[in-house]
């Protein structure tokens, strides 16, 4: 009879976060982040010190609803007992609220499909007060025709070599921006990305630019330009880390499928 | 030629605020509330220690997008110039995003028509991390399709005398709940209330009443004889507070008109 023990499992955990208190997703020496506290509670719960893989890796004050991350166990713990204990371990700005077993192949990185993230801006004169951690201020004048137009532009397949920074080592720049929806709710707007992937940045200057468009300090045919390869206005803003949340992490259903290979 | 300093107005001001730091809206002598930094800021602006009346008195860690208050100045400010100064007077956790002119009769508390409260509920058995302070967090197994059949008992006329605090003194308790509109987001459900006036507690003691339905605790029958004059139950409990925000406070426009009284 085979030790359950020292069978190896795989766990998809779907993560909630305030980004806030952490220096981001990936896990560094001296800083909290939210890879090294899922590590922490884990190894607190089950004695083992294990990597756990991410989705994607979130900029520092960035928050998640729906990061998605795998890690290899050898406890006994069925997934409903681990998400208790890791709930019980963790700080309140982080929670799991999904755990399941899934096949030794599925990788959160890679067997992702699509990666769904919301960016939250509040178009009024005063700054936010209620939720001031996730509504980004802008206190300018702005068109929001215009930021719809300069939305469809960025929608589509482009080379998104101009939204990103500096620091990005992806190979892959080309990619197919889902047509970004824009929902309005008064002075609150919310602009939701769907992508495969995205660069490191790329959302938050292309928020930057959209805001600059809407301001009436971009014009729609140097928003487009961008992606001719003309150089980034070096007034192109950052947006804030803050208005931004990893809503979903999208894996297609063959990705929880047992492979023929793997029972052989 | 009349001085313009002497001469009152009266100025609404629609106020967001974030309940947590305070000990809800109605001053007290020692602890933080949110009329007093109000009044604080006022004072700090226009050297005036003016009274502000809200359209009501959230209870301590209720939130708003959308209170309401009036107060009578003898400043020379404009609206907007009014604006811009108490928000760079008051702490992050409340700004002020509408002022206006209002004619004197105008009472902030009286003239209001509806008042919208919002109850943000998070059914799963993970806890909050993002928005934490917002969505109460309620990890038991749940029928919506009772809480449904519940929150259509509680609409309408009734006399909502089970569903006050035993220090509120209201004299009317015959209220017109318009009906509780629900929206479900996945785990998040959402509540809508709105009435002319609620009595004190009367949205807690009802969302309580509802999880204890949605629970199955309490019978729909049990719930509906609480309004012919049946005890409440001694287990019905008060819905945190942190889950609640006055989303707003409807004035009809004739509060904002000047009345041929006023204008002779």
């Amino acid at each position: 009879m085979q030790d359950l023990e020292s069978q190896i499992s795989n766990f998809l955990l779907r993560i909630e976060y305030d980004g806030a208190p952490f220096c981001g997703w990936q896990s560094q020496r001296s800083e909290p982040t939210v890879q090294a506290a899922l590590e922490e509670a884990i190894f607190r719960v089950t004695s083992e010190r294990v990597r756990v893989h991410g989705a994607g890796r979130t900029d520092s004050g960035v928050h998640a609803l729906g990061q998605a991350a795998h890690v290899n166990l050898r406890t006994a713990l069925r997934p409903d007992q681990l998400l208790a204990a890791l709930n019980s371990h963790l700080p309140p700005p982080i929670s799991v609220w999904d755990v399941r077993a899934v096949p030794l192949k599925f990788d959160a990185r890679k067997s992702a499909r699509l990666r769904t993230y919301r960016y939250h801006l509040l178009f009024r004169r005063a700054r936010a007060s209620l939720q001031r951690g996730m509504w980004v201020h802008f206190p300018y004048r702005v068109n929001l025709q215009r930021l719809r137009a300069g939305a469809a532009i960025l929608s589509g397949e482009h080379d998104f070599s101009a939204f990103r920074s500096a620091a990005c080592t992806a190979r892959r720049t080309r990619l197919t921006l889902q047509p970004i929806e824009i929902c309005e709710a008064g002075e609150r707007v919310m602009l939701d990305f769907r992508c495969r992937s995205f660069l490191h940045h790329m959302i938050r200057l292309m928020v930057g630019a959209l805001l600059e468009v809407a301001r009436g300090r971009l014009d729609l045919d140097q928003l487009e330009s961008l992606f001719k390869g003309a150089p980034r206005p070096a007034s192109l803003p950052l947006a804030p880390a803050h208005g931004l949340v990893l809503m979903d992490v999208y894996y297609p259903p063959e990705a929880f499928d047992e492979e023929a290979s793997d029972e052989h």
